[in-house]
């Protein structure tokens, strides 16, 4: 069966112990930790370090270990969601280099899965991004396979902003971009992390993609998303996409998340479901984004049996 | 966030204290007191006296509130929802001079909110009843605005039996009424007791409802109501309501709460959600009441979030 | 199979010979002639006199149904609808008296059917108009059965306006109504001039209705509406019925007439279905309701095939 | 209330005891208890023996209410889904006999409900089978009139795979059948185990169903399916049913649970309502069987409230 | 661009003559042939014979096509709709002879298509049924191959009566069947002759059908389905088809012509498309068989041009 | 009433002449008359002239009414669609120099509407088009006032191409950005030739903007869409809009033209309503364009009178 989890991106103000304490107490079954490098965060959601990489050695692995044993929780995945194909050289150059820090460390923990995203210099469409895609790509696969670690991508656009005009900062995100993906690089350790709310709002069929890609989805994103029919009127679907939909807890949106969790059980899908917080009528304060979290297992559970 | 109640109209037969009690033990957060004068109810629902505002002193505020603290409960709001505009004179002065006592006790008891009716003289036109609408309400709203309390009334028609045919005993029931009654007197301590219930079967689109009056909503009922094609056939819209509704539970109606506190949270909604229980297949002993308390709090708790 | 008719309301400013050529120049089979006695109209579309009955013989029968049949039209049915249990004892006489006229007159025509309105007190109740129903109607009925002539109630609410507040005009606008009225007079001379668009926005499945009384259904207006939902959010259904819905022209509206001409037919009707305009949007001048008529025409005869 | 149970059918390899244990520490409130003879099963969820009935005496009875009352559980009904009308003479011969031992075993556990099949010749017509229905029914449903029992059957049409093709094992899997059932064999004893997956696939508003056979309705399994667009477009509902739909627990699939025990409340019904569950996503070990049931539960309860 | 015709089968009563005449008049560009060895009709709409091919030679194909030069209709296609898979083995036989005569036949009259079915044993399953189909089909598909005639498959499952039971008479009825078939007999000769009617009420998505067997679709039939909610509720899909399905003319069913239409343009379709009337309302008379011919075209002429 | 007409483009190969016979021959009352300069068209629909006015006289002019009169056809407006913001500052003063041309002999003809695109930068966003959208227009406005002609601007987002990703070469394609347009330039001459197709799979209402632009809509194309699911899945809205959606003829796509052209009706407009064909299935002769308009003539004639 799946296990609930959530995203530790919701609160980058809590310690790792604290995280699991937190995981533990409303009975969620894993986490999904964060892994920037340690500085300042570029937007939103980023920039969290919740295990630091920077020079993590077997030893540390071993006392994260223990500690997410002591309560009963387990590492979902490994988070870092940079752009590995960004137009500045210097910043994808970290990227991947961090990049790789990351699918070692996963090793070094036992984790088999590392989340992050593809990328994509947004002033060019999908072919201009295409040969770029394929040199930076291939031998990060390479690496993951090398130390027996699932890569998934998260299928979100990140296309929210003026700055991310008009492409967006990552390319997987649709059917027609995945199966080239997997085609150009058809490794057993190269999928998704696959959220549905993304899908919401492209008009984007989640439950058929998640019976397509069933075998390619390492790990799953609980969030949702609202479309909103006022600025849907105004402004089309060729305005940016935050003109016309609200990210929201899982419920609080658009998705049928009892026809997906019934697809996906059926599809065999028996990994993690982790709740990714971006819901800013819950951000206020570390109190509401907690609230947040034991709102969403409530909801979940519906869906998801606990384990105990 | 926002916080979970009920109404105490559906325990009459408890005594205060019993109802702090049930609140705790049920997990509900907050009760909206029921303060009619003592005597006979002249209809179901109505003559509920759970905090007697006859002789109401500084002193009883404090006892009362010791109550409630000892529990961890707060009180949502005082109710009392009689006709200050019925076309009986006798019967409307009743109902003002009690509308008065309760907003002043709202002040000693330190609770900002007194939910209520309009009232209407239910054989004229909306037409017909504004002159008296704006003779009385508008020194009740001021009152209101001396004792620092808001007034949220509840938009429910009152056209449910034959002697309120045809326009029913609740002038409040539509966005353009709405409109015109803020209007009219543009105090900020005038506003609603948000019920979607009432929304559902007049076809009023209760989300964007929600969306418009955003910052007119002091409190919300959690009332459902299920249409029904059978009635809706045989009577059409024009039969009375009874014809073609039920009032049922949350979640056994056609309410999407989902979407519906989806938008209020994103409004900046943070008030209280009380249970209104007027659901007849739960009525029959206290006990069937105290499970529709139970089983309305398991639903919309995927929605809102428990505190502790 | 059905035949296509209009209902000669609508051009007031011609004479009978004009509307028949009319009819016959835009390829309609048959008119329902309005008969309303000479005089001032009350309200729009009322008091059109095509044929003028005060003092009919059988000498000007025979010359109205000559002019029908040099243009190979015919005359689906009489049509006159005032308020034959108005509260005004007057105008309720004078109701009665020319529909005894009108029924004679479509004997000595040897037109089937009578079209018309049961007629309310819009005060008061159904319940409170059932008594004057049954002592108006009774008599009338007899005299239709003894004419041989068949009544077809138009299932029109007649509340359009603040002074056809709250009732309406019209008792016999739902299938319960209908069920009762036929309960309370079962002659076979008693029925329906069946109207959709009143129905749609009453919620009221008009092809199930369809089915129900086809046996009943003497008559039927090809009237389509459109309801609006600006109009039903600001208002709702307990607001006056213009202010969410409009009348248009067959097609413009929201009824299925794919659905309700297939389930007619298979129910066995064979009669008139007459286009009745009231679409302001085409009234402003003769040449427009004519127009108003061909385009109406043009829709209808994908469902209802042209005889010649 | 309605009480939450499940149907032990699930937990073959667990004792009764074992059952009565997990449905107190899920918090079910009832066990719909299998009572197969003993012997080899012929398919899936057949063959569960929960109770001995070989040689049940009233000691034994005692015996299990004792075990039943222990854990503050009670039994819903006794389950034996056989096909009495099977053309093997000799197996529809073992379902009478053994369905005689249930019925009067339930009497004997002061249990008010025994649920089975009608059964069925399946190389035969609706109308083929009726005469050995009569038969074969109507001493049954006179047995259970003695014995104060009341007898609900399924509504499954047990047609799954193409030995059961092309009329399944079961006559009762539609209304128009069980109207002609209930007229044939006009006892207060005879009714229906509710079923409302079976309906989904069926095309069957099991809403309205629920309204027409409330007074029938002895018991009612909750299980839910999910109708596949991919199996319906390939196949169409010409093929057998497991090529366009999947069984699947509630929650899961199409059925609309508050729209269904919304309904059933105000029929009026307060029997059991018993978590069937065969979605193969949860069937592999006993482990996920079991969380099949927490899962069901966590998602009922929105519905159903607890009763402690 | 598609040619409009119509289905010879609906006016038996005509001569070959009158059908053209009849074709022409009604503004048809085509009419398809039925064919029938002469004799008596098995069942309604079979045993037309509008050109009997008992000693059909090449100068009575000059006669006919000259007849058809006469009034510029042409012929769509020929018609012949038997059970070559009957289990009674005359029956079959004749079937598969006369289908012989007709494939040279219409090589004579150069008419590029002929329309029939695949026939099935009824009582078996489709799987009984493919040894037979394979024996019979591929020597005739060959000689359609020889005479340069495509084949087009009509996918009428022939399930409407108690004899038909329950496999109906022709296998071709669903996507997942015409797969097979074309894979087992991969000629170009062999297609379909669409009708989209008998998908509807098998709720086989007839639009997805229309674009994968888009080159597979010699012929097409215009005939519509109406779902009758009244008789699925009371029978559901495993009722007989006509318990809950009535077939109408174009426009007065489910199909969604515009939708339809739309997509074999887009797909590259420009063959006929021939209204098929098996609408009982419409045929009591040869007149009103008429009058549904000429109701048809003027509904199809919103979506197919005429040509002159 | 509205005026039924078509745009002159998709018939480049015939003269003016030509195209007025054609006019009258299929019963269009009115044409919308393409006057690019002589020339290569520099992409599909465009580079059309039938009016030629690189120096077109008062002469010119009545020689072309003259024509359009001997046929009782009028002309509905000009029509160019250029790109007067290109970022290739040749083409953008080409399209400028041009336009002020068809203004200017718009006035000579008489002929009230001039119908263009505002053009776009389309490598920038909204806001960085927005300084030279106000530099270039407010002095065509402004010409256009003097000469008593009204600008229509098509709602095209002219992003169909690789060429044309990201932002499409014509800004006015969304509600928020006519109401900022028609801020920036508040003139009664500045308004919008309205095409739903455009909308249609932009998501926006075009029923809803219809009622809010009622007064800027000068001039209506009737072109419909068809969005395709399988497009959508893949690609998802951030695909170009042609892998998820196909121009088709009216009432082959998406549009509900009965419910548009009713609310047209109710706001008023009364101008013109012409056909725009690029529907590819019809394009491929001049003799199945014909057959577009034919049809296109046929389908809008249900709820467009004609005035013969």
């Amino acid at each position: 069966m799946m296990k609930l989890g959530f995203v530790s991106a919701i609160v980058p103000d809590l310690s790792l112990e604290e995280v699991v304490n937190l995981a533990a107490d409303l009975g969620y079954e894993c986490v999904e930790v964060c892994c920037w490098p340690k500085g300042k965060a570029e937007r939103r959601y980023a920039g969290v370090t919740h295990i630091d990489l920077a020079r993590f050695t077997a030893a540390d692995a071993a006392r994260v270990n223990d500690l997410f044993a002591s309560r009963g929780v387990s590492i979902s995945g490994l988070g870092y969601y940079p752009n590995p194909l960004s137009p500045n050289a210097q910043e994808a150059k970290v990227a991947v280099t961090h990049l790789r820090r990351v699918i070692r460390a996963a090793r070094l923990l036992g984790v088999g899965v590392v989340n992050t995203f593809i990328g994509r210099d947004w002033t060019k469409t999908i072919e201009g991004n295409w040969p770029r895609f394929r040199r930076v790509w291939k031998p990060l696969i390479r690496l993951a396979e090398d130390q027996g670690v699932k890569i998934g991508i998260e299928n979100c656009p990140m296309l929210f902003t003026n700055d991310e005009w008009p492409g967006g900062k990552n390319l997987a995100h649709s059917p027609a971009i995945w199966r080239r993906m997997f085609e150009e690089i058809p490794s057993k350790n190269f999928g998704l992390n696959f959220d549905p709310s993304h899908l919401v709002w492209q008009r984007i069929d989640y439950v058929r993609a998640a019976r397509e890609f069933a075998d390619r989805i390492f790990h799953v994103h609980a969030k949702d998303a609202r479309v909103d029919s006022e600025g849907l009127y105004a402004h089309g679907i060729l305005g940016l996409p935050p003109a016309y939909h609200t990210p929201k807890l899982p419920g609080l949106g658009d998705v049928d998340w009892g026809r997906l969790i019934s697809v996906l059980t059926d599809a065999g899908y028996r990994g993690p479901v982790c709740v990714e917080v971006e819901d800013r009528a819950y951000e206020r304060t570390l109190a509401t984004r907690k609230l947040a979290l034991a709102q969403s297992a409530a909801y979940l559970r519906q869906f998801i049996p606990a384990r105990k």
